[in-house]
This record gives C-alpha cells, sequence and structure tokens, in this order.
C-alpha cells in the first residue's frame, strides 16, 4: 500500500473563540478531518494550526506532506508571505492541495490561481444540494449523484477563478443561487481541489457524504512523486542547426 | 467603428546597450510593434518603457488602455510590485494583456499564471515553424498554417503554464524540440495571448505574418467594457428560505 | 457591416398540434426567434421547418447558412440521416450551430456530441433562475448576471455531454436542480453553442433577455468564413530527412 | 490487487499480407502489446482481430472488457455499424478506450469525437521526438520527458478532433511538423486516449518507453465500474413548487 502524508492546517480561531462553533468541533475542524482521514490504513494525519510554531508549517512539517487541506476564514492576513511562497512553491512541485469553504480567499489559493476569488454569500442556515456533473471522476467514488446539508452557508455566482480544469459539483441553495462547489485545477505539478462545503457553525465536517469527499480528493491529489520546482533550462541542440 | 486604445510596454534596455538589437530595433521594440498596430484605423496607439516616469504605466495611462502589450527580458525584477498590482487588476477587471516572448518570465504574467512559467531555451539562431493547431480561432484570421521563421530563439516544453484554455500555435524547432507558442487564457473578465517569438537580435517584429498575429490578438483581447474588480458581496436570499 | 446568413429550423409539429402551444406561438416558435433576430441590421433570416421541401434544409439553404439554430422535440427520429450529415459536415467546416432546448436530442447535436445528451426533466412550470458564470463572455453582453424565468420546464444534470470548452450559464430550478444550461463547443471550424431555456408551451422566446442571448450567440458562432471539410493530406517534407 | 479486462482489438491484415510487417510483428500487433500488457500481474489479456467470430467483439467479450485497444488502418469500413455502435456504448457506459496510431480514422473514434480527425501524413520513416507538455500525468509515469523514435510515420497538425480535454504529448518531425500526439477525453463515462506512435512496419510497440506509456493509459483509463449509458430520466421535485 501506497502510504500519503496528509497535513490538516487550520486557522483555529472560530472554534476557541465561539461557543458555538466549538459545540460543532470541540478539538477544532481540523481535528475532525484529520480523525476522519486517520481512519485510513493508507493516510499518515499530521492537523496542525496558524498558531503552532511556525504557523504549523514548518520546513520539515511541509517537506513531509503529500497533500495539505486548508481551512481559513478570519486570518487569512496573519499568515506569513513567506509560508504562502513555500506552500505554493511546494505545490508547483508536485504537493497535492485541498481548499475549503472560506479558504477560497486565503492568500495561498488567490496566488495559485492568479484571480480575485470572490464570491457572493450570505450566512442564513439554508438548504444547499451539491449535485455531481461530472460522475465517473475519482472524487465522486461511491458518493451519491446529490447530497443535501440541511444547513448551509450560501456561497453564489460569480465565482472569480480561472475556467476549473474539471468541474466535479455544482450547488443549489434555497435562496435561488447556484455555485460551482466543486474544482480542479493543475498547477506546476500539484493537483489542486477546491469544496465548497463546511460552514463552522454547521457540522458539514461530520457528514458522511462529505467527509468521503474529502477522502476521495486526498487520494486524487496525491504526487506521485515531488522533486523541484521546474526552472529554465540552458538546452544544447539535439538535431545539427 | 469601435477603437481601441492600445499600450505598448517595453523595458526598452537591449536596444540601448546593444548595437546589435539596435541595428535592428533602432527605435525599440516598443516602437516598431506601434508603427505596425497604429497603422490600423481602429487602433490608438500609445509606447511606453520602463524608464518613463512611473515606469510607463501611470494611473492615467493604465486607466487608459484596453489591450496591453508587455515584452521584458533582462529587467523584470525591476518592475515595482506595486505596478505589478496594478496590471493585474486591471486584467481582471477586464484590459487584455499580449505577453511577448521573454515576458513569460515577467513578473505580470507569473502573478496571473500561478506556476513558474519556466521553460527550456536555446539562443542559436536555427529555423523555427510555427503551426496552427486552431485554424478557425480569431488570433488566425489571415495567417498561413505554418510560419517559418528562420532565425529564432528555441523556447521548448516543459513550459510551466496552466493549462492554457485554446492551444493556437505549436512550434517546431530545427534543434529537435516543441512548444506550446500561442496560447490563450482568462483570468477574471481579462483575455491574455501568450505569443512566443520575437527575440530581440532577430527581426521577427517586422515580419508581416508575426505582425498580423498581433493584430488579430489585439483585436482578440479588446474587451467590450471595463469595470472594477469583482469583490465578495453580501447577497438577501432571491426565494424564501 | 457584415451580414449573417441566419436559419431557423424547426420542426413545427407543437404548434401545430396543440392549440395550448399555439396561443404562445402562433406561426411557431422559429417565426418568433427569426422576427426577432431580423430585427437586426446585420441578419439575414430564413425560417424553415421539417415539413418544408428537403425537410427545410436543401442544398442551396444550407450552403447560404452561416449559423443556424434548430429547435426540435417530438420528431427527432424523422430527420433524415443524409440531412443530419449534411448539416454536421457545414459544422465542422465552419458554419454556427445554436441548439435549443429539446433539440439536446437531436440527431445533430448528438452526432456532434459523440455522447447520449440524456438529462433529468419535468414539467411543472416552476420557476428557474439562469446564472452567468462566465461574465465577460460575448454571449454575455449586456445580459443580467441573473434571469428569471417564471415557469419553465426542468433540466437537470447529470447531462451527458463532452466537458464544455467553455461554460457560460447555470440554471436554478426551484424543485431542487441545477443545469450546465449555456455551453460551448468547437468542432472542426465550427462554434455550437447549447443553451437550455425555451419550452413549448411557456413564452420564453417572447423574453428579451434571451432573445438577447440568443442573438449574442448567433454573432459568436458566426464564422469567418466556411470552406471544405478537412481531409487527410499527403505531406512532402520541408526539412531534408 | 485490482485487476483490469484487457482487449487489444487490430484488424490484423498488414501482418498478413506484407512480409515486411511480417518480420515486425510476426503474430501481429494486437499479440506483441496483449503479450507485452499480460506481463503485469493486474492485467488479464484477450488479443482479437477483425477475422474472428463477431470481428472480435462479440457482446461476451466486449462485456467483460474493462479498457479496449484499437489499431486499424486499411479496413476500417469493413467493420460492422452496429459494432462501433456497441463500442461507443459501452465507452458512453465506462469503459477505457486506447486509439492507436492510424485508428485515428476508425469509426468508432471518429463517432466518438464527432469530428472528421483528419490530419497529414507522410511515410518516410524519419525522426521523430515524442515531447511530454505534461509531465505530472499518470501515463507519463516513469517515462522519460523525450523519447527518439528512429523511424516514424509523420502525422502533421492541423489535427481535426475536439479541443483534448489534457494534452499530454506533443511531437516533432524531422521534416518540419508538429502534432498533437496524446490526447485524453472522457465521453460519457468512458476514458479515451489516443496515442499517435506505432506504425505497423517500424517496430515502435517494441520499445521500452513506448509501451509503458500504453501500460500507463490502460491503468488511467479503467473504469470503476462499468453500468449502463444513461438515458432520460423524468424527476418528480425535491423541493415544494
Amino acid at each position: 500500500m501506497t502510504m500519503i502524508n496528509v497535513t490538516v492546517w487550520n486557522e483555529f480561531r472560530h472554534e476557541r473563540h465561539s461557543s458555538a462553533v466549538r459545540s460543532v468541533y470541540p478539538e477544532g475542524i481540523h481535528q475532525a478531518i484529520a480523525a476522519y482521514l486517520a481512519s485510513h490504513p493508507d493516510m499518515l494525519l499530521k492537523a496542525v494550526t496558524l498558531s503552532d510554531p511556525e504557523q504549523g508549517l514548518g520546513e520539515k512539517v511541509l517537506n513531509d506532506t503529500d497533500v495539505l487541506l486548508w481551512w481559513g476564514h478570519t486570518a487569512h492576513d496573519e499568515v506569513d508571505d513567506e509560508l504562502v511562497e513555500r506552500v505554493c512553491s511546494r505545490v508547483l512541485a508536485g504537493m497535492g492541495l485541498i481548499v475549503l469553504h472560506s479558504a477560497h480567499f486565503s492568500k495561498v489559493f488567490r496566488k495559485l490561481m492568479g484571480t480575485t476569488c470572490s464570491l457572493r454569500w450570505r450566512e442564513e442556515g439554508e438548504r444547499s444540494r451539491l449535485w455531481t456533473v461530472n460522475p465517473s471522476h475519482p472524487i465522486c467514488r461511491g458518493v451519491p449523484e446529490q447530497i443535501v446539508i440541511e444547513n448551509d452557508e450560501m456561497y453564489g455566482e460569480f465565482f472569480d477563478i480561472p475556467a476549473p480544469d474539471e468541474l466535479v459539483f455544482v450547488s443549489w441553495y434555497q435562496g435561488g443561487e447556484v455555485f460551482r462547489s466543486g474544482c480542479t485545477w493543475q498547477r506546476g505539478k500539484g493537483r489542486i481541489f477546491y469544496f465548497a462545503p463546511g460552514h463552522e457553525t454547521y457540522p458539514i465536517y461530520h457528514t458522511p457524504e462529505i467527509l468521503k469527499i474529502i477522502e476521495n480528493a486526498v487520494r486524487w491529489a496525491r504526487p506521485e512523486s515531488i522533486g523541484d520546482v521546474p526552472d529554465c533550462i540552458k538546452q544544447p541542440p539535439f538535431e545539427k542547426i
């Protein structure tokens, strides 16, 4: 079995400042996701936070990570630019990246996309329906064609992202919006999956189908190997000029 | 007739420091391209350089630009980060951007792509052949299916870019390489075209077919309008929740 | 001004067999759309039907068509295979094709896509919302970011199409579904736009915003020129072997 | 280990009619490829030909196939339309399909693409160079960035295919052409890989790197499961209308 080294990064602020959030994720969103993933024999988990030394992603941790999950919301600006640079470089070198929910506005995602990644939003706890539009994609393995989330934050179009390489999920919201809620891109040698569900006040990361999608995405994003970031190379000719 | 405000930006260093380059582009690459484009009644041209006040792209100039062409090579690092930010924002708001030759490594292009944009290269003056792989694309209008460039710098794969939205040209090099030499992307509301031909020591920007492609690309990249960069919007529901 | 020769093809059955449909489209869907388009000085219109000689698309009509619109529902199987072949060949040679609503299941569209083009559907007259996910696309020119259709047939995912080259619209339905309702593809040299709105019993083709999208799509799909369908070519070498 | 049922289909004409071809592939191209693949413990191989009962692909064989490889050249027209229909349906239901070399002009590939699939060609035994433009794609696993084929048939642009979902390889030819020689598409639930190398008179299918690519492509194209071809479904509403 090929083992996957997975690191779940969370800013871990809502959980400490709000008892409502804490009641849903007592150990933090990162621990909820990590506990689920760690129950699979092919995954080795670390869960780290913005408050950890080196903001949780020192050289050693990052260099041991095959797939990184990122959750942030209120503290995007506190992430060091130098760390952002290192995370993005490692993605370009092959590390998989799963960007969750409000991390659409993280420095890491915006830098890799090159766009604002802005969107519409509304926090009313409305019902959403996550539809797959690519049912044979590996991320959809064992996932029903529709997942109902009874209480969700609305994320709506226009979502200012580059056209995804693959569109996997589109969400319907009770209030009238749609959203490209599961999208993949490749940047350099790294695979990126943005996945919209996952608000801090709803138990979305306790939903088996949502966790299954994240599990699938980790396996899909796993690199064969991680080398160096490519640089320009002066090349002698192969044929006579 | 809809007029297009076109600005050609050039770092303008090779032309001043090398008599060989100056003999090919006495007024600079920017003036050669601008003179050609200005001969078309639907285009209003400005030609600016890194040495101009505000590095050639003050607020007024940039805000009057519908399509920006960018040529740089030795002075990428001298371009102010603040200017890079403003140029990228204007692209996201709708401005077209034509990235020429060695500007694959410009700060502006790398920021919009999110990748290293590295490649292989060789400067031996070899023959190249530019093939269209998308003959009905507007950028190919009136352009032959193959353009031979007798003396060219080689740019070869692997070119570390996001998968293009559209692949328009692929180049063949005498020494044995291939290159995705004409690629389009959309970022935000702006259209981007990367076009590989155009070394400073060869008269490539005096070649009618190459100039025709650049002319077509300007018309293709022209925005209908340029508004504001999108930001997140809180949205009341349209339907009862 | 470049004139566009537009032909609207309609099977024209519902309108003759159902007074309910006739009350919405007394002259037929084709005439409603053609009348709107003909009000634009750059468009020359023909409206033809399955019951016309040569099923409305004899050699002369087809060879004079730059952009073809296709509406069918109950009589897909009656369209001659030979006509399907000729229409597809002309698309590959450059003719634009706008495929409307239930024509997702037409022989022409299925042949060009290579997939079943099946979908979910429900005819309950529910409300739908057409959202643009690509606001700077030429097909969205002058079109609001959301169009509400008070009474619509539901078309839902999974829609079995090749991944669109460009996704332009996504629809929301009151009953809980989403749908990729505006999609583009290129096949050969021809541009294809599938557009979902347009049921026969609702006045959708009398809605200004819907007609505006169709008008934009016609201009977007117009070919520069229409030549021959490409065939294999034996090519002598350009370089010494 | 998940086993993959692989069937290699070959028209098997050149090998019987030409001693030159027979000296390269004494048992036929299908047996050469099948022997290589069968040496991998996760693959179960069948090798069939046009001359076999039911043209090699009766219901039982096809229904036991996870991934089908297709090689044809002189006898495309002899393949029954009914068989073409069954093969395409099984691809839409999930079967992987590897289309080799001159099978670009097979009925199966053309039907799935919807285009002519025409190209330029020349049979002079010239050198080609297969470059990867997507080095982290699973099909490139363990494959060098460049493969030199000393004697190859030239296939050149314009290749009349739908824009590939992923472009994996681009070939350089000594005579001056380029070609999109490794392309992927999804159609329905099935994955398709077109791979250009493989002429009958050159020992290309004895080249380890070429065989490695085919082996990788088989694993990449393997479906999780194969169900029914999707059909239209009438769907009751999930939400109150």
